[in-house]
């Protein structure tokens, strides 16, 4: 008769759905499918529902006190509405909000502060002061400033623009190596056939090469930094932080992979004026981890 | 027994299939829709064949002395062999080559100089001293500095520039109205279900706010220009034009509509070092009138 929760975090490549006890350890954990409502609501349906029935399976579902959900791609509320009467669990309290929200839970542990959030694609959220703060995250077209996407796709222009100059870098012909391009023609045919998440796959390759000395690598790392770096000292600026401690903190594939881009990050983001109390990135860290902090 | 050749200009909209008699006259025309390799390969083929069609059945095939074909997304010259093959007409001398060079032959009536082509998409192309240049046109994701693609997404990111700066101009404000967005919500939702051309489409409404003096929507233009502009330049570097004067002309629907779009464009145009000599842009031109010029 343990009581417990479940906390889902539903992102572009797996769903994970964590059951918690009271104390907040590990009961089971229920790995799935993508689930991203803006890409493929029904496989989303269909994942998330798997991940709940594998823990209630396991575990009595009279003892769930809560389920949090979160999931990428959510943009109205009728959208919610819909997707708790889809997955059909009449008897199981279910709260959804979007994935940058439920990181925001799971890394400030329900506290007051900002998440700078860079993975495939990029966000800077916050709450102070009862404010929601929210600057950049339009999608991969639009923004995503400091994101794998756009690291990656700055390593793509690199050698279109070198091309039009005639001077190819080496970082160029590493790159184009990466990729398994001949030439400039295979590398706009090849880029033009990958998605984002295939695009941004190419980011470790770009920060490694920077880490490695390549000055080229370098400068895109520095331009996408600079960038994140810029939405979320404009963040800060829209929060009334001044009055006390702000924290910061990480999420998503770059910046908690990559000390290396953390690190040049962190040298970018306006400190001088107030404390602030940038978070350390854990290991085998889940966000699901929001379910225990949400209110 | 008039004998004439068939020029035909394939775009992403529409075919233009027009053929001239020797002195150049235009003796019939026919427009299909769409054709572009890179999108549909099998509705190219369908509507360039339907274009031969359409004039060797009013005019007669034997007469025909060779048929010169532009298409956009051509990338290999297998593709080239192929194209051909399936087009069936046997007896007919057919010739195809990319969008972008019909349209220099076509704009240069077979001399020397640069074309600077800005519509939906952007690529700067040029011929000289029998040397090929080529700046840009690496795709709507990867460049297309001053193309109408680039100009709509510019205002898009207005939009949310502003929107993480919480103040919203009246650009910001008209340009909602004019995409049937509410907020920026919608924005973002209609953004990302359009394709590059349905994006480009608002760009009309930008050069009219920048040419009616909206500062937000001047600023973008000259964004754009400059962008366009420095790849003319760099195209002016690349050849050996010190020797004589360059023909520059121009081509595409962004640039061929507005004269206020290519003002900007020519007052940013390198011009002190050199004569240039600027083509007008010809009411009623097509392209098509390549296969006279052609070698």
């Amino acid at each position: 008769m343990t009581e417990f929760s479940i906390g889902i975090d539903c992102g572009g490549t797996h769903t994970v759905a964590i059951a918690y006890d009271q104390h907040a350890d590990m009961l089971r954990k229920s790995v799935q499918g993508p689930a991203n409502l803006a890409v493929d609501p029904t496989e989303a349906v269909k994942n998330i529902h798997a991940a709940i029935l594998a823990i209630t399976q396991s575990l009595n579902e009279k003892d769930c006190n809560k389920i949090l959900i979160g999931i990428a791609g959510l943009s109205a509320f009728n959208e919610i509405e819909q997707l708790i009467a889809e997955l059909d669990f009449p008897n199981l309290d279910i709260k959804i909000i979007n994935d940058a929200q439920l990181a925001l839970i799971a890394r400030l542990k329900g506290q007051n502060g900002l998440v700078a959030i860079a993975g495939t694609g990029s966000v800077v959220t916050g709450i102070v002061d009862n404010r929601s703060v929210r600057v950049g995250g339009w999608g991969h077209l639009l923004g995503d400033e400091g994101s794998g996407y756009q690291i990656s796709k700055l390593a793509f222009q690199q050698v279109t623009k070198e091309t039009d100059l005639d001077e190819i870098s080496n970082f160029s012909k590493a790159f184009l190596k990466e990729i398994g391009a001949k030439n400039i023609t295979d590398l706009i045919s090849i880029f033009y056939k990958l998605n984002k998440k295939e695009v941004a796959n190419f980011t470790p390759f770009v920060l490694k090469e920077a880490k490695d000395g390549d000055k080229v690598a370098q400068s895109i790392v520095e331009t996408a930094t600079k960038g994140l770096a810029d939405q979320i000292n404009l963040a800060m600026n829209k929060t009334d932080w001044q009055k006390s401690t702000l924290n910061l903190a990480f999420s998503g594939s770059v910046v908690e992979k990559s000390s290396y881009y953390r690190q040049l990050l962190i040298k970018k983001i306006n400190c001088e004026h107030q404390e602030i109390n940038i978070l350390p990135v854990e290991s085998d860290f889940n966000n699901a981890i929001a379910v225990i902090y949400a209110k």
